[in-house]
């Protein structure tokens, strides 16, 4: 593939309370891997369909939210050219040496115009999907609850919502997929790597930097059912769903962890192309884009993050 | 998106021995929507959720077959620059017209070293997908039959295999994804444009040019029963299915057109990334790869093409 | 079959306020067929899978509500048995001349201690499900919207509850499935006739005589999400849902028809046997036990009946 | 409720070469549960969402097939009144006393026409399914492989074919629910105790007593999927599948256990009543009947029996 520039999100790191019960609850509820531990305390998970060592780092902290979310860039090429793009913006850089996080390559780090920090790394370790590469089975026997395939996105909410999507667009490249306006005011932006319906996503919001979801790929409306009924029996704190998303058609369900970050495990029902339109909700339909069944907008959802 | 190269599949011209059965097994039976028609007799089919004005055209004649296949590049340089490497890569290349198919821009026409016509070309009229661009439902109303979503990619049967595969790879920036191989030999190969688990295969073959089938995108594997439902119902002839690729993941049923094409409708289980790793499968497990539950290779699935 | 007894619920007559809205909400959006009219204004309506004439009546009226639910029993026998043990019960009784509903034999017709009407009859036209005897597809074409399979059961609100409940066991012999209990209190009570988690259920009300809701069956909860996504795209009026119930553990969605009355569809996951034991929910878990997933009694669904 | 005579299918006895191959079958890959052994070397197994003692009874021997079915009736008169009306066809009768199997009572056992054991019994210790009767989950956590969530019925070829079905529906009430004719002779007959499509059928054969398949039920298309794909990578030897069939619109795919007894996995679509009609095949359409999408009768299906 002649491709370049940022291809997936890489990882996210998130802030836990208690370490023992967020590996409960990413890896005995969620379904995720554990694939190794730092000396910092920092324990570094994979979902059973990713091939990198790890999509998402628990930190050990006093306080609920994300770190910082990464995303891979293709080459290391693109990772300077990159650097040079951010700064051109006006946007500070600082390098992350290789090996700060185990076994991710040298990082370039920044804080977005919404107060999000985000890594680009060109380099990590590839340990393999829990299947074979000659031979494989559909999937792997053993995995554990809700059975996440990949880590798939963040929602995010911050201030300086429009400096921030045209960072995202004009210095990192990423696609305009979907929008919520309020007349000329726009709420919400889904950004896209490329082919999805989202990789990242902004809330316009009055403080900068805070996390509302982490997201996780499920393989159908099926399995967010089982999902939902899991979130149920092992007492995990629901937020909303199981329902339909309009923005994105995703079907989905939303909970906590036990440090009070919001989780999101969905099923896909679309795709999408670099020359696809924008879909645009408006403010009247605001409900039905973010709860396409119930159309209300629930007030845990729009007002809590971490 | 910062991308460039081939995007996706585009169209399929297909040769149907009689428009009006092909219209009614495409529009009636497979949900496909006439979008137009010209003084050729071609007719221009879209699945509801594609955005250009058609991806398959029926093409009237006296025998069954792929006329050509299409892939969209991202912009005109690419064209242009396709052109330089396709010849640079030893195979003649000659231009289409504009408008010679109703809405398409200007094509880069060349036969692959297997034998089969494919065009590339950097605009179609988009004519958007069934729903609106503002407030858009989750599905439109009114899709009849199996409710195609997309053509997906085609499965080919050509001589001079490898050079196919290095082609393809070479000039024109497709990714293996995933191969059979028979010791040293390769039988098959599914190359992706970077995202689908593949979106266009070759099968090594003795005649050069040969069509096996071109496929279409379902939603679910419910969706799949239904599709077989219809195939019963209709008195469409099956081939084989439904069951599920070891190739792929993808949950399928085959069967054939009225002029004697295979279809094949699907829904994916599965994603890659640029950086994924080749899976392979053995000549051992070849029966496992094509249908991963029967592990039988049906005679008319191997030996029929059109 | 050595059957003797009530067979299943048999129709539900429903009022409504506006007899076209109405139509178009049980036919064009949930799928139902309208096989007869009367001279009363009646409108009869069947699911696409049941074999007699009728299994929803609409009586135009200036209130929402239900007129009366009505059972088929096995035999004429048992027509006249019954009428004697709901005498003996001490509750009075009437017969219904055959033919005051379209192709209905004789009724024994009562109001049970919680103040709704119920009527039992032997004797129904059968017209056939929309598939022939011979050589049947698997499902018909042409069906709309949400496609319900079968009229399935009512909900009812009523006072005198333990005296509803003794008479459905005692007089009727249907068997005490599911209940809610606080302390020694039975709150709901789900009452079969045989192998389905329900075919009516009562809840402890101060009021008598109320309709919580008439529910459809769907085959799956892909369909239950097909229903969801139906609701939100005619404007529907949702009450909750898609969710699933702790109790009969049916995957469902809650939704009113143009005149308030409360519909629901759902997919069943369980059955049960004569010889099942009784399930049994606590007043503490009665949030899990109607709803699953949430746990949150929604006042509307909680508190709204016609 | 007012039920009396055959309640449900009650378990099978199946002959087994090897107890340890047969149990990893059984309980590993199929997901059924071990409740008990016997100094006979039998073990008895249940499925999850049962909740008599045991449905299956594998008894070690030196050939496959089936030993016996039984049927729970409703009461112990039922018991005496179908041992006299069983007698009254002209089949004789013994009993078999409580606690030859462990946990069932006092049985009738009998040879029907066609050549295999039945037995009737009242009583069986129950031991409820795997979740509690207050405050239940939907489903239980732990169990493996396939799921199995009961057993529903077997298919047996059989001579005397004609006598077999008339001592069904004659002697112990069953209802004719589908059939296949060839003209004026019936080739298959699926005979209902109720409410579900089958709950045991008979294939017209020349050889009597052979079992042609012991039938476990799923819970969605999506789990006929898994257990096929459970199927392949175990290694388990398919027969057909997956696929619908016409007869009783079940979803469904065949296999073998490590003895060569034919088991199926299949999920519901279909429903019936005491009074639905009888719904017939005919001999040109009996590939469709068998199997609805391929529509061709499979050689090992129709020919390997144990």
């Amino acid at each position: 593939m002649a491709f370049t520039g940022i291809m997936r999100p890489g990882h996210v790191q998130l802030r836990v309370l208690d370490i023992d019960e967020a590996l409960t609850h990413y890896c005995d509820n969620m379904g995720l891997i554990e694939t190794d531990r730092d000396d910092q305390g920092r324990v570094y998970l994979k979902c059973w369909d990713e091939i990198d060592k790890f999509s998402v780092v628990l930190e050990p902290s006093d306080r609920a939210g994300m770190d910082h979310m990464a995303f891979k860039v293709a080459t290391e090429q693109d990772l300077s050219r990159f650097e040079s793009r951010v700064k051109d913006f006006g946007v500070e850089t600082s390098r992350v040496p290789a090996g700060e996080l185990n076994g991710c390559g040298e990082r370039i780090s920044f804080i977005a115009p919404g107060g999000h920090r985000f890594d680009l790394y060109a380099q990590k370790e590839q340990i393999g999907n829990s299947i074979p590469t000659t031979n494989p089975s559909p999937w792997p026997e053993g995995i554990k609850g809700m059975k996440a395939i990949r880590f798939d996105h963040c929602l995010l909410y911050g201030n300086d919502h429009d400096e921030t999507v045209r960072f995202f667009t004009e210095a990192l490249d990423l696609d305009l997929a979907e929008q919520v306006v309020d007349g000329d005011v726009q709420i919400a932006a889904f950004l896209s790597c490329g082919y999805k319906a989202h990789d990242i996503a902004f809330i316009r919001h009055e403080e900068p930097g805070k996390l509302h979801h982490a997201s996780f790929l499920l393989g159908s409306w099926e399995q967010v059912l089982r999902a939902a009924d899991i979130i149920s029996m092992k007492d995990i704190p629901l937020d909303v769903g199981p329902t339909r998303h309009g923005l994105t058609r995703g079907m989905t369900i939303y909970y906590y962890d036990p440090s009070g970050n919001r989780n999101e495990v969905f099923a896909e029902d679309s795709y999408r192309y670099p020359d696809s339109p924008v879909l645009t909700w408006e403010a009247d339909n605001v409900g039905q884009a973010i709860f396409y069944h119930s159309r209300v907008l629930v007030d845990s959802f729009m007002g809590v993050v971490s």
